[in-house]
């Protein structure tokens, strides 16, 4: 490995973290809070450390596989770790491991948090209030270059199908001269929805601050919210939640959808097979949540229903992690619902998290495939997407990103297991909730609870997990490959 | 499909079941009890049924792999809906569905029960409960049939890597001249084992009765008991339960390792790397769950607390499903270990159960391969076992399986969530212990408890999941494929 230009690659990162650290210095200074000195200190040290290291740019500067997947993994521990030093230097969290597993959380747009239980969220500053949902914009931010600039650039048989040359949409193929410019529009697309969110709840008469921190993490899909009852707290504000909703539900569509929207071809957007996809599982499970519901006669009131249904699944799909309910009191078909839409996930190319919908396409055609090569062993089959061919080499890549996902799902769950106090369903919600980046769970990480009760261990277990489901497994998994780290090539 | 070659093969399944259906007649006799009658009915009809049905056969006897498949999925139908009649002629189970329940944990070896809620066990007759344990013995058996002689014959990409050419052990390609001639030596050894196991359990003491019925559930990696307490009924007895364990552990072994070691070709046998491999994870299991029960403070006395971990351990590596402990009330650690090892399951070509051992080894190093793969695009890897390159039809046959596998377990655990009596624990361990052919789950399908307060619906998904495990997947499957039931080719 070039480690001179994982170096090289790090610094910018410093120098991009010190950049975003001086944000929360202009919110403590509007609200007169003593938080500017912490936050100015440590954006001066990671701009300082990150100036000095890009000024020493390596000679060889080519970036291989092993180079990007290191660097991605790194970047993303890296701004981990400077981004929970404001809740640990504070206080606000007194325990590092909390403080890392809630800015991990952040970053991986996860939103699950270890608040509300000694602390509660309303407790913190608004300054480290904005960092924290600050995390989940810029997390969401991040995966949008990550995806574009690193495996798309570099892996050679990418997962990220819907990126990929077979696909509607930008083709990263054909887009790398130009990559530059493509990150500016989706950065574009990005920002603008999230202003408009922002516009539509303020206008609705939601409190600026709550609208400018609920605007950032729906945007990122992370979930962080500003209150320990999350979106329990805007009860009876039907028109703020059906906003959060419509831009949850927005911001786990293919950002080249949009793309195709602004260029003008409508009818390469609407061609998307992996949009339909996305619109039947949200539409089919917004409707067994609410004949699940009215059949179980959760709420007097028709609109409650299907408001707090469309709301949750929009939340769960796009692995935000919002409550508008206490969706663990709901009847065990609903929970269950949630839950496989949660691991099922949003559209590759968004902010979203979870196995992502067009992977699932291709596994169920790539079954279908198998049987019909059974049935008819001399025919050729191929797997189609959007009406076109994906190569063998994708649909393989696909089964290996399902056999990764499932043994470190096992492992996960295993591992969890030895904390005592959780029981089975605790922990295999919490492994969906954190390897999807969703957020909550179900029973003892439930809407209304926290992680706060994990043991250290369990906690490092899903911060890989947050991880390695935030960077798509592989990054995180090549942190243990010691061929990956030898000099030798 | 050639529907008439699917009547011929039924036709020999009437007979085979007419000539099974003889032996409870004996048991009946022998204990004075007036069973006989109906079992005796049942015999002559199937038999009539049979004989009439095999006299006329079809012109075309060529099998392709719809006809193979259909014929398998339709003969452990045909074998379960007429082996439950005796239950419910009988009277012993009243309803339908929990008779056909039990008659298809028993021919698929789940060993899963619906008895003892409403109806305990030993409240049968000495001929039913020997037919319930034969029925185990007839599933291990059925399946040793099926896999030499329908998959392995006819399927051109099997799932059974085992059983194909790139294996040690009978290799299957160059079997089939001499089909019969291995089939009964694998019959034979699998007699002589249950026989082994019979004369080990008398020598010690068990009453003659109990030892055929657990000789022959043993076998079978069944798991039926003729005791509600199941093989906690011989609490305190070690030496019973340490020989059931040995022979649950035996018979979860790929039987053409004993084949090699009948040929003497014992280096082959010893060099077999799934058999080393389910030698690391039974004892890996049975240290983790002595420790933890140890830890624990489970069992005051060492000997129970490895006695009883060794036995559980095999009884889930092997999918047989026998408790000798409350297992359920093991701490959490413990419990979700013995969930991945009946996952992982036992080696292929045995009577066990689950996702095989082999499958998991080449799941494990094609991931690796492809992580490899990665890091140099332009070498080629391939994926070994015994030292011989997989072929990447059986790779991307096991991966697909991989797929096959998670969603129906996926839907299986959503349908279950309809039921609202029963909590996420027990729908999820409900689905691997039947999925896996194991029998018991965790708490409200734990081994004290039963499969009986479950709706019609919900048994009948277990139903589904127990033949589907038994038959590795497919041939269930395609009994949905229209295509597969056409007569057009």
């Amino acid at each position: 490995m070039n480690k001179n230009l994982v170096r090289y690659v790090l610094g910018w990162v410093f120098v991009v973290i010190g950049a975003m650290l001086c944000l929360p210095i202009i919110v403590a200074l509007i609200y007169g809070e003593n938080d500017y000195m912490y936050f100015g200190l440590l954006a001066a040290v990671c701009l300082l450390v990150g100036l000095v290291s890009i000024k020493f740019k390596p000679k060889n500067t080519q970036m291989y596989v092993r180079e990007g997947y290191i660097s991605c993994a790194l970047t993303w521990i890296l701004l981990s770790v400077i981004g929970c030093l404001p809740f640990y230097i504070s206080g606000a969290i007194p325990s590092f491991t909390n403080a890392l597993f809630e800015s991990v959380s952040g970053f991986t747009t996860t939103g699950a948090t270890i608040l509300g239980v000694d602390r509660q969220i309303e407790e913190l500053s608004h300054s480290l209030l904005f960092w924290r949902s600050f995390t989940n914009w810029a997390g969401g931010m991040g995966i949008l270059v990550f995806m574009l600039a690193v495996i798309s650039q570099l892996s050679g048989q990418s997962n990220m199908y819907l990126m990929k040359a077979e696909s509607p949409g930008p083709v990263v193929s054909k887009l790398i001269p130009k990559l530059r410019g493509t990150a500016g529009v989706l950065y574009g697309i990005y920002g603008a929805m999230t202003v408009i969110e922002f516009i539509m709840l303020a206008v609705g008469g939601m409190p600026i601050f709550d609208a400018i921190t609920l605007s950032l993490s729906t945007a990122g899909t992370g979930g962080f919210s500003i209150k320990n009852a999350g979106l329990m707290a805007y009860e009876g504000h039907y028109y703020w939640q059906a906003v959060v909703t419509a831009f949850m539900f927005l911001f786990a569509v293919n950002f080249s959808i949009y793309y195709l929207v602004i260029t003008k071809k409508f009818k390469q957007a609407l061609l998307s097979e992996e949009l339909r996809w996305y619109y039947i599982i949200y539409a089919a499970a917004v409707v067994i949540i609410g004949l699940d519901l009215t059949i179980n006669k959760f709420y007097a009131n028709p609109l409650d229903i299907w408001h707090h249904s469309a709301f949750q699944v929009a939340t769960f799909a796009s692995s935000t992690g919002f409550a508008s309910k206490d969706f663990d009191l709901w009847p065990s078909l609903s929970r269950t619902t949630l839950m496989i839409v949660a691991l099922i996930g949003a559209c590759a190319g968004s902010t979203g998290g979870g196995f992502k919908v067009s992977r699932i396409i291709v596994l169920v055609k790539s079954v279908v495939r198998d049987i019909r090569r059974m049935l008819h062993p001399n025919s050729v089959y191929t797997v189609k997407m959007d009406g076109k061919s994906v190569k063998e080499d994708t649909v393989r890549s696909i089964h290996v990103y399902l056999t990764i996902f499932v043994f470190l799902f096992a492992m996960s769950v295993g591992i969890l297991s030895l904390d005592e106090k959780m029981d089975f369903a605790t922990n295999f919600t919490a492994v969906i909730a954190t390897i999807n980046n969703m957020g909550p769970g179900l029973a003892e990480v439930g809407p209304t609870k926290s992680f706060f009760d994990y043991s250290i261990l369990s906690k490092y277990v899903l911060i890989f997990d947050m991880l390695a489901g935030r960077l798509e497994l592989l990054p995180m998994l090549l942190l243990f490959n010691r061929e990956c780290w030898s000099s030798k090539r």
